[in-house]
């Protein structure tokens, strides 16, 4: 595996690169970006990977959110993979801003054409993590997962089904129900196909009704959040968590809004919620 | 004057707003983004106007050099104009990278076709704060100017020609002696004509052996910035500071290049300097 440096540049003390590599999971060429906090110089470090949302790539929760001053205080390793398979060729993949390229939901698609390239779980829960590890000096024991609406849902979802790998979780306006919301039915009818129960595997209400995490789930919402209703419903995941007594924290931030001015206000909050966890 | 707001939202208990307006300046629309801090709800607070460098726009330094964090803890405003005026339709303004839309050198052009519509330094100096003034809980006695590279010689120019109205000044890799380099060679000749003489105005180089500005001038500078010994040249400013007794703050940071994964790095320093001379 052969993992290609597009650009490293200094900040905080550490350093922002991008980074491009063949995918065998994907089964092309992939990007993500990392920030690495000074202390890598002394020793290996924890992990909090981020999943951005909709129409983002591998380098928007980089530039937008902020994050790099309260992890290179913390000393968190930051890992931010592209949002799905790029330049994939498939027939009309470009056309949705919510479903194709800039939209792969964190999931392994089993429906063709998709299915051959469109694999984000096994992307970011394997592949990724072994690059990680063998590239970057990282503790790989201590990793965390965090996301942004799309994101959300798979840093939620990927949580809980791998309570093993991942020692905290957090959110920002997460899709947490994508088997009852639009964005979810258009994108799993077409990359899980029409059986709504494979579709479950992918839903953190679902997922958090079979097992608990062993944590703190930790989640932001704008109060003022545009897609509130018809895509996010953040109330439903805080009934499934009280059935299965799951710990969560949901704040509700008044005025807030979807986008990277809030996630921004609030991510101080949410590493040291990681840090504490991976400490 | 219709002041038209096209999104303000909310960040970290203030507000990101970017807002168009028609300018007498400009000769057509301009816009700008601004971030209240929770601050103005209670008063007037001081204006740090924050000039960004070629090929940025109005939201370039909102959305990368995460200064709202530290705006909002000292009430500081913050103001940042697009980088010239946009659509002019002149031939070939669009063409280069380093002149002309994107690129307005933050002063009055006096040659054709750029005298009726590249006129930035009366729009940032005149016609900006009094928009300010006009619409936002500003106290225009408290104004202080920043910049990044190409903003950083306008914010130095501005500041050194108007100390009565700017209180604190500081740059990110200005261009320090634009009649010496380049850049400014390039620009210079096609805004303002062959007079070598005139160019003079806008040098922070000769500005600063005419007059001191009566504060300390804050510079950050990355010592591994591609640009430094083409265009920037801080010891120039140096030597010319020195030679004046004009009181200047001069950092070269190892390792950090151009962008703004440096700008971000030390951007609370410099909202700090401001912050204390604007109290």
């Amino acid at each position: 595996m052969t993992l290609e440096t597009l650009s490293e540049q200094r900040c905080f003390g550490g350093a922002h690169g991008v980074y491009r590599h063949p995918s065998a999971a994907c089964a092309g060429p992939m990007r993500f970006s990392v920030f690495q906090p000074p202390q890598v110089a002394q020793g290996k470090r924890p992990v909090l990977y981020f999943l951005a949302g909709l129409t983002c790539n591998e380098e928007t929760f980089m530039i937008k959110a902020g994050a790099q001053r309260v992890a290179a205080e913390l000393g968190l390793i930051l890992v931010s993979p592209d949002t799905s398979p790029r330049d994939t060729g498939i027939a009309g993949i470009t056309e949705h801003w919510d479903f194709g390229e800039g939209a792969g939901f964190y999931l392994d698609a089993t429906q063709a054409p998709y299915a051959s390239r469109f694999r984000m779980r096994r992307y970011v829960t394997e592949e990724l993590p072994a690059i990680i590890a063998a590239n970057f000096n990282a503790d790989s024991e201590r990793s965390g997962i965090s996301g942004h609406s799309m994101g959300g849902h798979g840093a939620l979802t990927i949580a809980l089904t791998h309570p093993d790998r991942y020692r905290s979780v957090s959110a920002f306006a997460p899709i947490v129900a994508p088997t009852r919301v639009p964005w979810g039915e258009k994108a799993f009818s077409r990359y899980l196909g029409e059986d709504r129960e494979a579709w479950k595997n992918h839903d953190a209400c679902e997922l958090v009704a079979r097992q608990r995490f062993p944590g703190t789930i930790l989640i932001d919402q704008g109060a003022a959040d545009n897609y509130l209703l018809s895509q996010l419903r953040p109330e439903w995941f805080e009934t499934a968590c009280a059935q299965q007594g799951q710990s969560l924290r949901l704040r509700r931030q008044d005025g807030y809004d979807h986008y990277y001015w809030f996630v921004q206000s609030f991510i101080e909050d949410h590493l040291r919620h990681h840090a504490a966890a991976l400490a």
